[in-house]
């Protein structure tokens, strides 16, 4: 099956939302095995919707509508729909007493204008609206599907999940199921040597590569019959790219850097303390993101003077002096510093220069030491050059250390 | 001039990235009153290239397309355009020179595949990148604008900014300016009514409000005659707002409260340090995520733990017991022991629940205080129920630190 989405709202050609919806729904129908051919953004128009409508049945077979089922004359999906179809608008009853309830419940008042939310082509397949009071909805029509949803997505994506789902996959005799590798410490050329042979010739299931930011993931896609299980595809081809990747692989699918060092720390019952210079707090920041965070982390603390490290961590006087604040051997009293006031059983340091000032031939921008310690005597000190602006300095600095924290948990290199 | 921009590549169909390019021009073609009529995303795929050209030039006058200009078999975009316009594809040494200057200066050897990064269509002004291999191009066929830009946007921007704006607005008689006045500590709804009659009946310069996740913009944007001077449209209106508004206008166009509360801090030396427990370092990650912050920034501690509190901050025992850790007392008390241990001018503590967990009837999840004094006895503490999901919640009470800050250096309240 072949698709297109069609996204309609003049919010999304004048820039003033990204079209995170067309980006969730290629994602599900990749998943899903249904060629994704097109997005097409056009703007609350009806002309241009229709027109839009018109070259999308001639080129595939599902076509999926975002935004436009508001209350207001703008909204016109169904209307331009109904029109390019030749179908009638009929109220949908079960719709008007939802609208209604959500209305009563939330003590406003119902206009007008709401009730053509309820109006569908006829001979639609309604799909309700957990969250807010536009139902979507699916027209069969000479052998093409037309899928009506609302635009904000935290309405789209449960419609999506609980209702288009079920009703794609009963048009398929196939069951598609994707696990997601994430991968650590390792270039993207790197990681395609590794498993080239393995990528070579793939095609049930699929392997996806894909490089982030400063992280590699692999998406593994399966595709059955409806009655068997696409992960005895999947486990012997994971299991194949482990043992090349090892310990590269820190995760899968939803896990973070920061999710895995919560969870690592959590089922061992030790505490982490940080103590940050160039990345300014951004590892606490990530570190308490974790729900149940507060479990694991006692303290963090953002020294960036020279006065502070002395002070809070206890560097002396005299390291600062011979060997600078951005050095090794700051890290390693800092991190020091953080156990002992702490009483953490893991802690990290990082000093550093993330730019775009403050960089010398000797040290540039970029230069970071990072530490990782325990108080067992565990102590690893690196040091980088990272590329990049100040931003991306920080987050990369950041990534290496719960990447570090994470090796030093699981006794690994 | 009308518009439509093309998104070539597979990697959007599949979901891996979502189409920022579109967003970014969306805005940028906004701001230089060209219509845009439509978005398109397309495959790797010559066919469907070409297609989507063929449908695009009966549509628009001005089409802009995105990616596809790497050195793989993949990238295509400008073969496409030279098959669909008949034109020769031409190698143009200006930009073989430069490629290979750049992998010499990185120390990387250039591959055969390289060099059809360098060429293009007879005919069309070629656009140096300054930040990757691949320049963009733009070609002038029938009336007709071909502006080819590539993927990523790091390269895409600064490409677009300081050879394609000069390149539409020279096509043009008119020139277009905005202003953008950035808000914060008021909702969508009030600001409306407080500016409606200045809303109503404004064709230039026009005003667009937009709401963010936790405030908001006004964007006045001003058309005059190539040789007039739009500011002079958008100053008086800018004041009639502003007389409206007031200090609710924290900053214009790039400003975020983190980089106008560091401004506000180096104009008038003033130190800042801050004690975080529920925004677990989000605070100072914002700070110092802002270029010469370690000017002003001595110090940041996430005390997490009721321990920690104690002894790094000075909290009584007695405080936590007899008020909890996310209470008004426990607030006072981190934001006094912050500023006497560090020296700084100006302090900054927050203690509250985020969520998921740790809520109770009494101190439900969203509960947060805020403290804010200085070395001088200044002392405002803020209780507040704040609504979302946990991330949401540590960014709005670092939003409303960041903000009262700026009112207390401001003397407005």
């Amino acid at each position: 099956m072949n698709a297109e989405i069609i996204g309609v709202g003049t919010e999304l050609l004048l820039g003033q939302i990204v079209n995170t919806d067309a980006q969730y729904l290629s994602q599900k129908l990749s998943q899903l095995g249904i060629n994704l051919f097109y997005h097409t953004v056009v703007g609350d128009n009806m002309e241009r919707v229709k027109q839009a409508l018109s070259i999308a049945v001639d080129r595939v077979d599902l076509i999926i509508t975002t935004g436009g089922l508001g209350p207001t004359m703008d909204d016109l999906t169904k209307e331009a729909i109904a029109e390019f179809l030749g179908l009638k608008l009929v109220a949908h009853q079960p719709s008007i007493d939802a609208m209604e309830a959500f209305f009563v419940k939330r003590g406003r008042t119902i206009s007008k204008n709401n009730y053509k939310q309820a109006d569908f082509p006829e001979g639609a397949i309604i799909l309700p609206n957990s969250v807010g009071t536009a139902p979507g909805a699916i027209v069969e029509y000479n052998d093409k599907i037309f899928v009506i949803l609302p635009g904000p997505p935290r309405e789209l994506q449960p419609m999506f999940e609980n209702h288009v789902i079920p009703y794609l996959e009963s048009k398929s005799d196939e069951k598609i199921v994707s696990k997601v590798l994430k991968i650590y410490g390792i270039g993207e050329s790197v990681m395609e040597e590794k498993i080239q042979d393995i990528l070579a010739n793939q095609s049930n299931p699929t392997i996806a590569p894909l490089a982030g930011d400063s992280e590699l993931t692999l998406r593994i896609t399966a595709k059955t019959a409806r009655n068997d299980d696409p992960l005895t595809l999947i486990q012997p081809l994971e299991n194949r790219i482990r043992e090349r990747l090892g310990d590269l692989i820190y995760g899968v699918d939803g896990d973070t850097l920061e999710s895995v060092v919560v969870n690592l720390l959590t089922r061992s019952s030790k505490t982490l303390a940080v103590a940050e210079s160039c990345t300014g707090g951004l590892i606490a920041q990530r570190i308490t993101s974790i729900p149940g965070a507060s479990n694991v982390f006692i303290e963090g603390t953002i020294t960036y003077s020279n006065q502070s490290k002395i002070e809070r961590l206890g560097v002396t006087k005299k390291t600062l002096n011979d060997y600078g604040a951005v050095s090794y051997e700051t890290a390693t009293e800092m991190v020091k510093g953080i156990l002992h006031t702490t009483g953490a059983d893991v802690g990290i340091s990082i000093t550093g220069i993330a730019g775009p000032r403050g960089g010398t031939p000797d040290k540039p921008v970029g230069l970071v030491y990072i530490a990782i310690a325990d108080k067992n005597g565990y102590m690893k000190v690196q040091e980088h050059n990272l590329l990049g602006e100040r931003t991306r300095v920080q987050q990369t600095a950041a990534s290496i250390a719960l990447d570090s924290v994470r090796r030093m948990l699981l006794n690994i290199n």
